[in-house]
């Protein structure tokens, strides 16, 4: 693959210093001094590259690497090839995303599209907007009055901050957003497209028609949260929507007025979430699931992709399916319906498939 | 919640002129003259502010309100706390809408984003566009060839209306919105990059690949259409994709090409409509549902969150699920589902829960 | 319909050539001489239009038809009235569309809305970038540095072509779009406010919250491929995203990391694709479905719309259902939840519905 073209390697960090970073044990010192200047995946690895083995299917991958040094589990060290440096941690991947963030660091926020230092001449920012110095705004952004953009953020081309909106320090918004009363805190990075704070969807039905509920809260959002493009996330009716400090919201979500998310939660694409629910924190919910209104999601839950959650789930717990229920549950049900569709005989190996959902 | 901000406080309407203009009777005629400048809800409500309390479940907090005055059913009225004025309607949440609209008419419709008044100077009109006097186009919007703004519309930063395409009177186009082949009626509002009238998705299967079929239909927005954030509604074929007066379309819609919606249906989030399906007048389609193509939805039809309507729909029935079905019998397999994986204990509950999707 | 606002007719082309051009045979040479202006839709085809008729359901329309010509199997061509010229062709709806391309040639591509030539003064280009002579960048559009842009392509007004990106000729990149990190072939088509190109969904969980693990891929799109309003395509974590030769990809749909799809696929909106998942040739997904990450779809295999795919699925079958299973399977199972709902006097109809899903 041709790296070079949208992240030239690093000029190179020992594996003395990288296995630190880490906190990895190198288990041969000798390699000690050998030069890392990229990662790659496993099984395309060579001398430069710093990799990483989890789990024991990539035992096969592991075997032949040629990589400069590979993270591992003391259980697979032994299993990496003698001229490969094996990095002994309980945790190859996070190790691993250390390492590359080290090597990589232009990968870490979206690059910036204009290349231009501080506010664009072909920027509109209004008179009593405040840009902290230090902070990017590209060319065809548009700051609206009394908005305040913090010191190291960049708003991107074409992204629009409306009246009042603060955006605080180190964010990223991404080309072609629109952030509307809202006040985000810092190193939050917002993709391309997305759109937050808009009015909810709210309406009286009337005789001759729906009358417009004024909707008057506005969107919160904590440090260290980042935001798929496309995703859509409506300001409170009456009250704030709130997305908590370090969640991470995929692509295409669709968060509705009022809801409040806790910290440290992962929603993937295409989930929505009915207006006013709540979310605990540490909550996980995968792609395509429908999470109705007015519910509570307890902390640490799990909810599988392609759920529908009706109710309130408990915490910690794993849920799945249309009604979502106790991971079990489905996966019996999803049994039964393979068997029926594969014959009895398909049985067991659908039954291992459907746990992977 | 620093409500400041965003949405400034009315300077004061009397009770009596606000219980007037909403159609509701003040149960205790001295608090007439008390000043209302806000709204907010029930449990927050302080002396300034009116708000509503529509069902039984309100009643503790209704019974613990602080507000200038309540919004309220004859048979909740004897509940109001004596201090708090209650205003004795039908339909409390209508008439809260339409104070609510009173007294902040600036929430009614998007704010600007530049604040600039007429064209500005940094839009691109083409020359035989037709702009009435009275609309705004913002900074880095773009209007095509022929296109025609009526007065009072606000074209956001960054828009672009397509070459012939009209837009009434009174009209929001959002930020980074794209309309194309459209012709949209009065007082419509668009939010941020919703995309309209773009090819629909049609295709002949043909030996060396796929061959695109020309769409030459355009895209019919009645009037006091409101639009989601991230909608796409792609245009005709060779026929009009149709939205009828006063629907509600929410964030992140499908819909498309020769769709024809009647007037004043709802449709939530994310749910997709494929091609040349009608809808009648009144249809209320939940968030999340798959719309088949070529079939049709009867007047005044309900449909719950996250279902998958195959086939035809009679008018004024409650459907729901995967395939769609009358509520009743859904709702059995819902509660069979929950049995299995609740185990019989907790059946009761959960058919509760299933009931309110 | 008013078509002449969006797409005036051709200046005419005779039966003759146009039947030529698209492999029919005109069944009374008499007409072969009839100029044909414009295409229209069966029902509503008059003297200068030609229509398709292609299925039996057709026939009420085509023995009334008043078309100057229509496309029909030989089967059908008796049906035809006396006035109306038969086309007839093995493939009526792919001949049709290959004489509405002639006809409409302005069809094929999304219309120009600054209808500027070269490259407009309200661009911003970065100097290292290169445009072919014969690109068109419209109005308020961004080019990054070393980006490249090849002859004949459209880059719309508010688009962003991000640091190194490369797009070939012939190309439609269309309004509010922001394509990064991506190598694009020739002759795509893309719709307004694509994202192409940000960051993967990629975290790896610590004990201080999620580390993000820097996504350094590509996303490669090959010639001819059109890609719908709002879709989401995320570029490769270590890898690349690629999409094959000729693949249709409708508005809505979500892509993520390290995704492969083959030639000639066409997927259907609001579908979405999870990490590391392989598609063959010709795959064929219906809309709002949901695909597990990691697995495989063998070449030709059709998913019905709002499928949940779990595990991996062979070539050439057709699956349907959450989670999805044989086509059979599942329709016993729709019928069998329709028998319960509808009682099984309404059975039969039903079921037959279901097939349509």
């Amino acid at each position: 693959m041709d790296k070079i073209r949208f992240f030239p390697p690093h000029e190179g960090i020992s594996l003395s210093d990288l296995s630190g970073r880490c906190g990895a044990e190198i288990a041969n010192p000798e390699f000690a001094g050998r030069i890392i200047t990229s990662i790659a995946p496993l099984w395309r690895a060579a001398a430069g590259d710093v990799t990483f083995a989890a789990a024991r299917k990539a035992l096969p991958d592991l075997r032949n690497s040629q990589a400069g040094a590979v993270f591992v589990t003391a259980r697979l060290a032994a299993e990496v090839p003698p001229g490969v440096a094996a990095l002994i941690v309980a945790d190859p991947q996070s190790a691993f995303a250390l390492a590359a963030a080290a090597l990589l660091p232009s990968a870490l926020r979206p690059l910036p599209l204009t290349a231009e230092a501080g506010v664009s001449e072909a920027a509109i920012v209004h008179s009593t907007a405040v840009i902290e110095a230090g902070a990017i705004v590209e060319a065809f952004a548009v700051i609206g009055a009394r908005a305040e953009i913090g010191a190291g953020t960049v708003i991107a081309s074409g992204a629009a901050i409306g009246e009042g909106t603060r955006i605080g320090r180190n964010c990223d918004i991404g080309h072609a957003a629109t952030i509307q009363h809202a006040l985000i805190g810092n190193n939050v990075i917002i993709h391309p497209s997305v759109s937050i704070g808009q009015d909810g969807f709210g309406y009286a039905p009337g005789p001759r028609g729906m009358i417009k509920i004024p909707q008057i809260g506005r969107v919160i959002i904590q440090d260290h949260v980042e935001i798929g493009a496309s995703t859509t996330i409506d300001r409170g009716a009456l009250d704030d929507t709130v997305i908590g400090e370090g969640t991470k919201i995929d692509n295409q979500v669709q968060i509705a007025h009022n809801v409040r998310i806790g910290r440290h939660c992962v929603i993937v694409s295409q989930t929505g979430i009915a207006g006013s629910t709540t979310l605990g924190d540490g909550v996980m919910i995968g792609g395509a699931c429908a999470i109705n209104g007015h519910i509570t999601i307890g902390d640490g839950a799990q909810i599988a992709a392609m759920s529908g959650v009706a109710s309130h789930v408990p915490a910690n717990v794993r849920w799945a399916g249309i009604p979502a229920r106790p991971l079990n549950g489905f996966l019996r049900d999803v049994a039964d319906a393979n068997a029926r569709a594969f014959g009895r005989t398909g049985k067991t190996k659908n039954e291992k498939d459907g746990e992977e959902q």
